[in-house]
C-alpha cells in the first residue's frame, strides 16, 4: 500500500511506544497465562482508571472481547438487543450467536445509536417460555457510524436496562476515541454511563493486538477465566499482550492517539464542508467520516486511495483516520476528493 | 521469576529474530485481515516447506488452531478420537466440544501415543444413528508426554483412518520439536505421515504468539476463513502475526530453536540417568522430561525452581526446556535434583 | 375451558380417526426407532403424495421439525433469511440459533410473506469472511399471519434462491391449510413451489403430536438420522407417531380437516365484514383471522372467550379455527363480537 | 415381528390403562403447552410422590429429559462425570455435549455403577481455567447393565458430590424398575438417594411416549421452561403426554409394570442358572439379562428371536423384558436358549 490508508484504523502500524513496551517485557522467563508482572501492571492501571473493583481480562481481538464478555452475561435462552449496524450483528460472522447460543435482536437506527425508545419496542415476551428473554443491551461506543453516545445518553439506556434486570454491554473497540471526543476519563465514562461489561479496544488505538474485557460488576467476573480460555482468547505469553495495554494506559498514550485520530477526521470533514458532490452522512464525532458521492467519483478516488464503500446501495463510503494519519495525509486526500467530485 | 523456568516452553521469552521481524513488518500502512505482503510471504514459506497445495491460516494460539482445524473436519454428530492426555481433551477447557459440538472419544495410553489398536477398540457404531460417528483421529506431535511418533507410526494411523474415510488431525504445538527429533523436514513429516490438517505451533518455538492451521487437503480449506473468523481467531493487523511465522520458517530458525530445546531435555535426562530417587517416566524424545520423585524432594526443589507436578497421584513432575534454556541452566538444575534426591 | 377456543389450533382435541390409528398400531411387539410396519406405511404415503424421492423423518413437534430440517441445510457460519414474524424467529425461544449455531436474518413484512425484493436487500456480504453467509430462505406456509403464498409466489422465491445456491426451507406447521386453500396437492405445492426441505405439520391438523421433516432433495438426507437423534427428536416407539401421520394422509383426512378449519375462519371473517369496530388486518386465506378492536372490547370478549392478543401495541387479536370448530361455534362467537364492538 | 421381543422394553406396546387415559384426556378444548387440567393432575401426582417441592416438566423422550435436565445444572465450561456405558455417553449421538456444550468425563466400571472412588480419580483441576470444571455426577438408575444402585450407594455418591458443590443427576429411564427392585417409593429413592434432578421415564414403563424432568431443588427450576422449549421438548397438546404420566402414577401402575418386567428377567436368569454355554454377566436386578454365549449360538437364536448383541468383542447379548412379557414368553425363550447352547 502506498500512501495513507483511509480504509481502516486497522491498517495503521503500531505506535513506537507500544513496540518499546513489548521489547521491555521481553526479558527473562515469565509465568504464562497472566501470572506475570506485566499483566499485573496492566491490571493495576485499569484499576487506577476504572476503579479498584474492575476485573480485567486481556484478550486477542475485538470479536473475542465481545463474545467473551457477552457470554458472562447470558444464558442460552437470553437475547442481546443491539443496532442493525452493530459489529456483533454484521461483522463477526455470527460468532455471538454461534458461541454464546443467544439471539441478537437488532434494531434499525438513523445514526448507529440505540435509544430507550428502540428498546421499548424491541423487548417483549418477558417470562414467555416461547420467546427469548432479553438480558443484555449492547452498545458500540463510538458507534460503527462514527457517532458517540454522550454520557447522559448512555446512562439513560443503562438506567432503563438496570431497572428491568438487564445488563449494559459496551463494544468499545474505539472506546478511547469516545472518551477523547467526550472529554471524559475512561473510568468516568464507564461509571457515569452505567457500563457493566466493556470490550476495551487497544488494537485500533495504536496497539498490535490487544483488547481487554473489563468487568465493572465484580460479581459477574467469576466465569470469565473459564469463558476466556474456552473461547480461545487466553494467550500463553500474556506479558506481550499486557505490555501493549500498559503502553496505552500508563501515561495517556490512549488519549493522545485517539484525540489525534479524531482531529484528523474532523479536519477531513471540515475540508469537505459545503462541497457539492460530497454529502457527509452523520455527525463526525470520532475518527470516521461517512459520505455519499457519485459512484464514478468513488471509483476514480479508489484508483488512487485506499478506502471502502460502506453501503453499495447508497453510494456511501467510509473514511477512517488513525493515530498515525497526518495533517498532510488529510489535506492531500481532501484536495483530491474535492477535485474529483467537482469534475 | 528468577532463574530458568523448567515449567513450560511458554515461559520463554521471544527469540530476537522474531522481535526483529515484527519491527520490520511495522512499516507504513497495510491492509488488515491477511491481505498484506508479510502474510503473503508467510504463506509462501509454508508452501515452500509443505507443498504448493498447502492452505495456511495464521491464528492466535494453539487452542484456537486446534478448534478451528477440527471444525473444518467435523459435522456436529461426529467424533474425534484422541488420547486421554491430549491437550484438546484436558487442557482446553472443553473448547473442542463446546465450539465444534463434536464429542471427543479419549483412550488411555502408556506413553501418550495412539495406535491402530486403540482406534480399533474406540471406534464403533458407524452408521448407527444413536452413536456419534468417528470422523477424525487427532494426534499430538510431539505428544504431551514428550514422546514423538515416528513417521511410520503416524503413517500407519493415517492409512487406517483414510481407508475408513476418517481424517488425521495433528496438534503440532511442538511440531518443530518433532521434525527436529525425527530428523525430517516439516513438509516431509506431514506428507509422509499422512496429515490432513495440522495445527502448526510457533509460540513454544520462540514466537510471541503465532500459530497456523495448515490444511493439506485443499478441498477442506474453503470453510476455514469463516471458521477462523467465527472462532475469534482472525487478527486484524495480521502482518504482526505473520512476521513471526516468517522469522521461524525463513532460514530454519524453527529447527535451530527446536533442536536446542530437545538437546537440553536430553542433557537433563542424561545427567539424571542411573540416579536413584529420580525415575524418568517416558523416552525423552523432545523437550520434556517426566520423572517420578519423592514428594518431599519435589516440594524442596519447587522452593528453588519453577516446574509443575504433572500427576499428583503418582508424584510425577514435568520438566520442560525451551529455545533459550542454556547448558548451564540444565547443569545447575540437574545438580540440584541429584543433590536433593540423594538426601 | 368451556366453549370453543379461538386461541389456537393447538387447543383442539385429536381427530377420532387419529386415535383409532393409534389404537390399531398398538398391537404386539414392534422394533423401535422407526424400523416398524406403521412407519414404513407412513413413509410410503408421503412418497405417494410427495414423490418417490422424498425422504421422511417423523419427529415430535414443529420446533423440532424446523430445527432438524434447517440443520441439514446449514453450516454454522451460514444464515437463514426469514420474516420478522416467523415462528423460528419469535416463537422457538432461540432454538434455531442455539441448536444450529446459524444466524437468522429477519425482515419486516406487511403480511407475513417474503418476496424476492426482501431477499435482495437482506442478503449481502457473500464471500466476505466477516459476514454470515446466507444459505437458506425459510418461509412459513401458511404464514403466521394467516396468509398463504401462492404456488407462483413461492416458486419465484425458490428460483431466486436456487440460482444463488441457496435452499428453500418451508415451515409447514399449517401446510395442509395451505394446500387446501390453494386447491393443490401436498406434493404439487412442494414440487411446483420448489421446496427443498419441508416441516410437515400434523399436530395442528388433528393429530396428537406428529410432525415430519420431508426432504425433497435426497442428497440432503444423509445427515437427518443423526441430526434427528442428536436434536432429541427421535421417538423410540415410533409406530405411535407414524400412525397419526398415516391417519392424516391415508384417505385425505388432512384435506378435510384443513378445509373445514379454513372455512370456519372465512365464515368468521365474513360475519364480521363491514362491521364498524372490527378491522380485519390481513386477507383471510387459511384458519386465522387477525383483527384490530378497541382494547375495552378485547377485554370484554376475553372474559367470555379464549383467544390471544397478538400485538399489544396495535390492539390486534388473533382468532384461530381448527378441524373441530363448528359453524355454531363461529356464529355464536361472531355474534358476540358484533354485539360487543357495537356497544 | 412375530413372538415376544427380548430386544428392548421399547419394543413393547402401550399399556391399556395408558391408552384409556389418553382417550379420557381427549375431551373438548384445552389450553396448550401445559396450562391444562391433565397436566395439573400429573404435576400433583408427582408432588404426592416426590414431595410438594418437586417441579415437574413433561417432555417427549429420554434423551430430551436428560439433556434438558443437565442443562439446568451446567454452565458451558462445566463437566458431567458418568460411566463409560452411560446412555448419555454412548446412545444419545452426542446430544449432551452438542446441546449443553459441556464435556462428559466417562469412567470405566465393572457393572455400570459409579462409586466415590471413580469420582475421586475422575475429578481434578477444580479452579484451573484450562480444565473443565466438574459440576454434575450423572448416574443411571437402573443402569444400562441391568444393575441397580442401592439407596445407600446412591446416597454415598450424592453426599460426596454435594459436599463439593456438585449436583446429582439421575437418568431414570428405568427409574420405576429401580424403585420396584429396591422396594422403595419413587420419592423415597429420590429423597434418600439425594437426587437433585431426575429424568423420570415413562415410555419403557408402559407409556407411549412420556418422560418428565423432575427437579428436586426448586431453586434450580426457573430455567427449565426456557430450556425445555429451546431444546424442542415442549409439546403443544401437552394433555396427551401428561395423561400417560397420570396413568402410570395414579394408582401404582408404574409399580405393577416394573415389578412384572423385573420378575420376568429374574425368571429368565433363573431358568438359565447353571447352564453351561450361557454365562450371565451381571447381577440381574432389574429387567435385563446380559449373557455371554458362543457366537454360533447367538446367530442361531437370533434367527428365531429378537434381541441384540451388546458387545461384539465379548459375544455378549442383552435380553430385555417389559411390562407385557409373559411367563410363557420367558419359558419358551429360555428353553430355546438352553437347547441351542447345549448343542
Amino acid at each position: 500500500m502506498t500512501g495513507a490508508s483511509f480504509g481502516s484504523d486497522n491498517h495503521a502500524r503500531v505506535h513506537p511506544d507500544v513496540l518499546a513496551a513489548i521489547a521491555e517485557a521481553d526479558s527473562g522467563w515469565a509465568t504464562a497465562y497472566g501470572d506475570d508482572a506485566v499483566t499485573e501492571k496492566a491490571v493495576s492501571l485499569f484499576r487506577r482508571d476504572f476503579g479498584e473493583h474492575a476485573e480485567v481480562f486481556p484478550v486477542f481481538n475485538g470479536t473475542g472481547a465481545n463474545v467473551v464478555g457477552l457470554q458472562a452475561l447470558l444464558r442460552p435462552w437470553e437475547a442481546v438487543v443491539c443496532t442493525q449496524t452493530a459489529h456483533i450483528n454484521v461483522d463477526e460472522c455470527g460468532a455471538p450467536e454461534r458461541i454464546s447460543g443467544a439471539k441478537l435482536v437488532d434494531v434499525p437506527t438513523s445514526d448507529g445509536k440505540l435509544t430507550v425508545e428502540h428498546l421499548e419496542r424491541a423487548i417483549w415476551g418477558i417470562g414467555d417460555q416461547h420467546h427469548v428473554q432479553a438480558r443484555v443491551v449492547s452498545l458500540t461506543e463510538t458507534t460503527e457510524l462514527g457517532t458517540a453516545y454522550t454520557v447522559a445518553e448512555m446512562r439513560a439506556i443503562a438506567d432503563w436496562a438496570h431497572e428491568r434486570g438487564l445488563y449494559l454491554h459496551v463494544d468499545g473497540a474505539r472506546y478511547a476515541n469516545a472518551a477523547a471526543t467526550l472529554g471524559v476519563g475512561l473510568g468516568e465514562l464507564a461509571a457515569e454511563g452505567g457500563i457493566d461489561v466493556l470490550s476495551f479496544g487497544g488494537t485500533k488505538n495504536g496497539a498490535m493486538l490487544a483488547e481487554a474485557v473489563v468487568v465493572l460488576r465484580p460479581e459477574l467476573a467469576s466465569s470469565l477465566p473459564f469463558l476466556r480460555k474456552q473461547s480461545m482468547q487466553l494467550t500463553s505469553k500474556m506479558r506481550y499482550v499486557s505490555a501493549q495495554l500498559v503502553a496505552l494506559l500508563e501515561d495517556g498514550l490512549w488519549l493522545r492517539n485517539a484525540s489525534h485520530a479524531n482531529a484528523m477526521a474532523r479536519r477531513l470533514a471540515g475540508a469537505l464542508e459545503g462541497a457539492s458532490g460530497v454529502e457527509v452522512s452523520y455527525p463526525v464525532q470520532a475518527n470516521a467520516v461517512f459520505a455519499v458521492l457519485d459512484r464514478a467519483h468513488i471509483d476514480d478516488l479508489q484508483s488512487r486511495h485506499t478506502f471502502y464503500v460502506w453501503d453499495e446501495a447508497l453510494d456511501q463510503v467510509r473514511w477512517m483516520t488513525a493515530w498515525c494519519t497526518t495533517e498532510d495525509d488529510v489535506d492531500a486526500f481532501a484536495a483530491d476528493v474535492l477535485a474529483t467530485t467537482s469534475r
